[in-house]
């Protein structure tokens, strides 16, 4: 009952940035362990790519088919796979998992493109898969408070959401792997911002608000010269029942490192949280009065409670925001229940957002309807 | 040569706020002296409106004609003129003061519409009037030292222009004489957030980047039920020569008391200001280096210490920012030569674009193009 | 009624720092005047300091003496005695002005040394001069909120008081004028850094806490080479009652602007205000919770309120908090009371302070008893 | 050789703080495993202990004398040890494990009092046993940057130091197993907060400078009634070669969580860093620069890199500092150097520290030596 869940990983290899990071949030809290991958596609690399994770050259597959089959005749086979390839690849790799019955954790997005991410949730549905995309920073316990605290109305009725992600990395030429599969469409699909992070702050204002958006105004630039996806993007947001948004996320904003950030107004206060100061909600009355609570403090909603492991002033971060997610998963793969998990609904929501986003732009189309999942499937 | 400038005010009568600030910022260098005004419309509230002033009752007229008229007959006389109304009664303020041979300083929007804008800048230009707008924020230190940093290359290219002006003291019913004119069109003009505190963010971006708005895509609400105007607003922006903008402006944002602040992006760098923390400019180099540079410390450029008064650490704040446009006001009207300071042209501007937003924004026009003051008069 | 108070300034000339703050202070709020001043000792650098300030040659005296003679003889001459002198000339001229029967402002410290605030202080009591010391910082609306709030008992009873005040600017060889008296003893006294900057904080914590210092333990350093003068400082405070402070002061802290900062805590909560970040007030509950109280937030005190001209997020600063000294001292001048205006008795215990601290640094004495007023006079 | 490492455990019972952060901490990089504990001297309630870190009731032992024979008797046993129970147990356990040949990762403080320490340091050095102190917040990679920053020179010589750690979590009476044993002399030994978290910030002090403190002055205080041990302290310092110090540590100051900082000044420059903003380190030049390095930045000393996971912008926090320390650890067990990991020297020292701090304030001694290593060997 105590044992690891088994886990293996597609993608991941030497030079990844993202692979390292699901493996450490994966095992943080003992209930999953990494145990074998394919985290490349030559035999060689995936082999020094399982030497990072302690993982030896016999369950470094060259290739998922390879892994799926060899683990299937194990009895320590893995359980579930974690996706953590270039976006083009996701709807293979969820597809072969599907059909080995592994449980999907998938980095976000959740596939290259809407088409793709409408067949996989087809999918998805009719096997009864496990499955969740990293939305990672639904994770943080202070962004679970802000979800709780809008919930039992501690802000009222929500008229205005901003919500930013600035980054400037990708202020100068796309040169390093990370940098150039993003602005590479073969690789990152239609969208190059607006799917890379731009979708972490479009989740995390539904999230967050639990609104869902209606109509979007979408503006997209490439601005650095000579470059074929979008590296900066503003977005007019407008939810059922009318509340305003913007979403801002940029990659060319030189000087910001990770800069998301969420304020929710209301008709009765307002909440800001920032992901780089993760432990901190700011909380604004309409009578003029500002707290700053921070995770650990007496008084938190459970949901936030049940996302921490330090008490406050202990700072958590990135890492344990993620491991949230992974702990979710782990929940739901031992018969539980995990309401805040992002699963494929979101995935499909997000895919969606990117493709309507990127046409709306490219046609000046003004405002147009994002679709809702029911017109989706 | 020492003598004080004399200044008579209309308007910023006994319940006001920014009739004080004018006094305040026009006295505080000792070169210009409130003599003399016409505070409010009731001879009774005019009286006790220069009570709070020091201004006996024999100067406290119940006019600007009486004013005007009974000034001209003294050796004393005033010699400018202070316009602190609701923004419908600027254009017949200053027409009357340019009249009369006064210099003008008028609070912002510079008047109740385009249609007026355009006329009384063809008024000014043709009697050569000094002419002032009161765009406050361009006065701090640390602004016109962004805007030097800009011009000197500090920052490459600018790209991309993200300015913000949220406030909440609007988000419940608009109660007191200051929310209450804002958001009646009959005296605030067509424009109620836009007009009141969009065009300090535009000019703000203006004046920093040294950029020209070309075209804007506008989305202005009013969120509180039952408001005439709009009380929120996000503009994107795009500048001649293809830099990006944003630019939100609201006055629902809970929380929020004073929160202007500007991000500009480079192809070399990043500044970031905000009015609440005004001694402070954060510089990021597309190095990775990030610095602040606070007022008064050494290496800055000319205009910031020219718009100094206090050794650094020693917090100035807006009063001193209003002051320097009173400072570079009375440097004109000694002969001198004040090129930051904001005038009929960024007045002019402003009136455009509150015109041009309220209108595409009613419309859903899309992008639209904003007039050049050339195409204006 | 409404006319100025007219003041004088003995000190202040061409080079100064502090002359034209008071003058600013003094004249903020359209209640007095600076009329006439011996701004330096020279002729001709009285004249160019007069010139500074706006007054002309017939009231740039060479000596105060030659000022109290010429503005005595005159209908419209001096009221007030601004002393903006290095200290050891504070006495002098402090003398002279009581015995004209000028009222006094006088810039801290009060005097050169213990002995003559002691003089000083029976001639002022005997005259019943009006009579002020600058500490400035009392002056801010949130350390009079924070004040009024530890009376009225937010935090219980205080168990525990942190005062700082870093500044870096004499990290390297003290050059220039500002620099060089504050450590030339024969200009300064017998305190550097403590009579400096440190009797600020003193004040501060006494401000705001109502307790008084009963013992304290000193240990000052002279840390830049070759100097005769303390530049660093901790003091140990045991507050009649029990309660423990801790006062750091120090000028060789390089990077610190002005870095004036209290924090008092109490059995129920606790305060903590930046003197660089004036606006806002943090106050803490024993319960956990954390909240951030603005300038021109509602529900404040009437002494922040009374302090305060522009609304919340408009910031004030050193400028303001400077005036409302001044405006605090021509409430008296009209026959008012100031109970918050630090007076002779501040200023003696102040100077009491000094000596104290420099000679049981100097003997390595340990604990040592803070005399009170009464003691010392 | 990419097995993992097996440790046991001695306290972390049900109600533990400390033991899963232990264990979060050794897991997180894959080299450690927990697979045994002692997690209390009850049995039922080591089994309770072992089910929160997924260990069964087989390898749940009721002794640390129990677990050491089990283990050694198995051909997969452990093979260190990490001491997580209340200081006047660390000796007996070290004792234990260096007997049966274990390393040991201990809790700090490193014993009870400083007889034990100097005991248990020969004892560590007579065995060659692999010996660590949970230092953390040496463990930050910031804290490392800044420690490479100041032996580079960056600062100069160092002139002062300022080190602080102020919690409020004591402020209201000690209840709660966590609060009350660390108020019982029984089991926290002559040391309350000085030895919780003083020791911390002495720790930090000595490894961000290199400097060693050669004197020291106390000011211990029990300030809440009817405790018995010290629960506020400030220390003067004065570093060997003469740099001057100040600690404060408090567990009395409402409203601050884990507010551990370190300012250093130096003759060409000064660094500051916040525990609750770990990814920051300040740094100032003596030519008015003041510079904001993040974790992650280009141009970082190797020393921090090496403590790194993530990428700027994504938080790293207190379990990641804590993480550095076993991966030190796991590096030393490997046969490797960890020149950063504090280990019985530095235990030792801070023994000193509180048997020297505790002593010196009781009997109000003024200024007192503290003693090196090689006097107390």
């Amino acid at each position: 009952m105590n044992r690891k869940i088994r886990m293996g990983m597609v993608g991941g290899g030497p030079d990844a940035f993202i692979g390292p990071v699901h493996r450490l949030a994966a095992e943080l809290d003992g209930k999953i362990e990494l145990v074998a991958g394919a985290f490349a596609r030559d035999r060689e690399r995936s082999i020094a790519g399982g030497a990072r994770y302690g993982i030896g050259p016999e369950r470094s597959y060259a290739s998922l088919d390879a892994m799926i089959a060899a683990e299937a005749s194990r009895a320590d086979g893995i359980e579930m796979l974690t996706i953590a390839t270039p976006n083009q690849h996701h709807l293979t790799a969820a597809k072969a998992a599907i059909a080995a019955g592994l449980a999907v954790m998938s980095d976000k997005p959740m596939t290259g493109n809407l088409t793709e991410a409408i067949a996989l949730a087809a999918l998805v549905r009719d096997a009864g898969t496990p499955f969740a995309v990293s939305y990672t920073y639904s994770g943080y316990p202070m962004v679970r408070e802000a979800r709780a605290r809008v919930a039992a109305g501690a802000i009222g009725t929500v008229r205005k959401v901003v919500v930013e992600y600035p980054q400037g990395w990708l202020a100068g030429p796309a040169t390093g792997k990370q940098a150039a599969w993003r602005m590479d469409p073969a690789q990152a699909g239609i969208g190059g911002c607006i799917a890379d992070i731009g979708v972490h702050a479009f989740h995390l204002a539904e999230f967050v608000t639990g609104l869902r958006t209606g109509m979007l105004l979408a503006d997209l630039g490439a601005v650095v010269p000579g470059r074929a996806l979008d590296d900066d993007c503003t977005l007019l947001l407008r939810f059922q029942g009318g509340a305003r948004g913007v979403l801002m996320a940029s990659q060319i904003s030189v000087g910001e490192r990770n800069g998301l950030r969420i304020r929710i107004y209301g008709n009765k206060g307002g909440l800001d949280w920032r992901q780089e100061d993760p432990e901190r909600l700011w909380q604004h009355g309409i009578d003029g009065e500002t707290r700053i609570v921070y995770r650990g403090d007496p008084g938190l909603n459970e949901a936030s409670i049940a996302a921490t492991r330090t008490p406050a002033g202990h700072p958590e971060g990135y890492l344990e925001a993620f491991a949230n997610l992974y702990r979710d998963f782990a929940t739901v793969l031992r018969g539980g229940s995990a309401p805040l998990l992002p699963g494929v609904a979101e995935g499909l929501r997000s895919m969606a957002l990117i493709d309507t986003a990127v046409a709306a732009s490219r046609d000046n189309a003004g405002w147009v309807e994002l679709q809702t999942e029911g017109e989706l499937s």
